[in-house]
């Protein structure tokens, strides 16, 4: 039996938990009803967004808020914006066009369930929704920064140009700096953007906000690390996704790269890196110290 | 001959002819960089805005700031904004999975170019760097009313909701009513968006708003009406798309369920209603008057 087995993997605490189902509770009220026109619509938006996922993101929004003292509700449109964004981003990557992926937590993906224009549309009104949110739920000053933000991390600088670098990198042999900097792009620009909100959410101070950055960054990283260690070590059911599917796509990914061991390394690195940059921020970093943990040591 | 040839079309006047050269330079500028990385999806992101294209969208941010006595440098991040979206639909629309175009403006689309995946993350990082300019381009009291409007008319209930409409459409028998609720969110959605962002760039109250958006409701179902009307009597050379292109699709048109007869009048007495909302609002309203003839008499 593979050691990885679902009971020995790492569990969130109870705060961290109570905050996934606040942003599971304010995702379902803030995507659309399934009884209005467009109805196939809103139930693919519903489904993409609604079939569980890890919430990393909004945690991340509510864990570097918490950390700089605010726990407010305000903190609800960048944490449902953000995980809009990352949903929207993995039914378009499903697509045949993309990464061709059937599964996906454990469920159909989304154009084989709705098709394929549909998870398009989908995606698409996804994206906008996120704006919308955040636009609706923040106030003005903070607001725009925070807008600008998660603009930036989704576009062609952002998380759509790391999918072009990773669709271009199929087949190829790349360096460590340019898997690192795809990640950075694809993954790791959202993540970035989750802590930045969470802390413009709470009047950060530059200084504050380039600590929470180097954190985040070094997060991001060590999360796809352990991402591709699982592929090569999972088990399928765990992970919900088929194991060694990277590989088998000739996907460049860190094991490939430099190898298991060297990929470990990196991770307990990154973690070091991440929980370096937090420390002189005080006494309420508890919740994202738990989160670079969990990045670098969860079972799926 | 057909009586529509080029030379007979609708020509714009000088004033919004060079509102066109002035959108046309802020979207090169606003738009990635082709020396930059990600190359690929730099160049497809270019290719689909910069091909040309009429700039109604622009043109209608541009006017409606006019004839509010605005005409300021503030308006291009709204103006790129709304033609980044409406280029990055196009792009989506235009996919195998949608409408499975292979020409748009005379040229091949941006998926026949690209491929398919970078043609799905094009309009992506579109969609993304439109909220981003705006973000970056306004004052933020403003900003953020106007990237509120800006995604509910992407969303759901707007833009991408009326492509699923339209989706659901193809071989069903609609009623005008249905027809005109799914171009206003189709195509009006944004439109109204263009005319509103103008109006609230500069500080226009409620109620010349509410003019102002009557009159873009109005100029944007117009727009649709002349689109089926040139798919039925234009040349393909001339609209720049294979004519006849809707009827053969079995696309519901404003022609195939009221005839060419009633679907003239419809035009005019859409015309009508938007010179009729404007009109109180004094005598800078030249532009937006000149953009009502526009959207009825044009020849492509």
């Amino acid at each position: 039996m593979n050691p990885n087995s679902k009971s020995a993997g790492f569990q969130l605490g109870p705060a961290l938990q109570a905050l996934i189902v606040r942003a599971d509770q304010a995702l379902a009220k803030a995507l659309p009803s399934e009884d209005r026109s467009p109805v196939e619509l809103h139930r693919a938006m519903r489904y993409a967004v609604l079939g569980g996922g890890k919430r990393l993101r909004p945690l991340l929004v509510y864990a570097a808020a918490h950390a700089l003292g605010h726990d407010g509700s305000s903190l609800d449109a960048p944490a449902c914006a953000v995980e809009i964004i990352h949903a929207y981003s993995l039914v378009h990557d499903d697509l045949p066009a993309m990464d061709d992926d059937d599964m996906r937590r454990g469920r159909p993906t989304c154009h084989i369930v709705f098709g394929e224009a549909m998870a398009i549309l989908a995606g698409d009104a996804l994206q906008a929704l996120a704006f919308e949110l955040l636009a609706d739920g923040v106030d003005s000053a903070r607001g725009i920064d925070m807008l600008r933000v998660l603009g930036r991390a989704c576009g062609a600088e952002g998380m759509a140009g790391g999918q072009a670098l990773d669709l271009a990198a199929v087949g190829r042999k790349l360096s460590l700096t340019e898997l690192e900097h795809m990640h950075a792009c694809k993954t790791g620009a959202l993540i970035r953007a989750s802590v930045a909100m969470g802390a413009l959410a709470s009047g950060a101070d530059p200084t504050t906000l380039d600590a929470l950055d180097r954190y985040a960054h070094a997060v991001g990283l060590a999360f796809q690390v352990r991402d591709d260690i699982l592929d090569v070590e999972g088990e399928s059911d765990v992970i919900g996704k088929t194991a060694g599917k990277d590989a088998a796509a000739d996907k460049p990914t860190f094991p490939s790269i430099i190898g298991l061991d060297a990929s470990r390394a990196r991770l307990s690195e990154l973690t070091h890196i991440a929980l370096e940059a937090i420390a002189p921020l005080g006494a309420r970093t508890e919740l994202l110290v738990e989160l670079a943990h969990y990045a670098a040591e969860r079972q799926h």
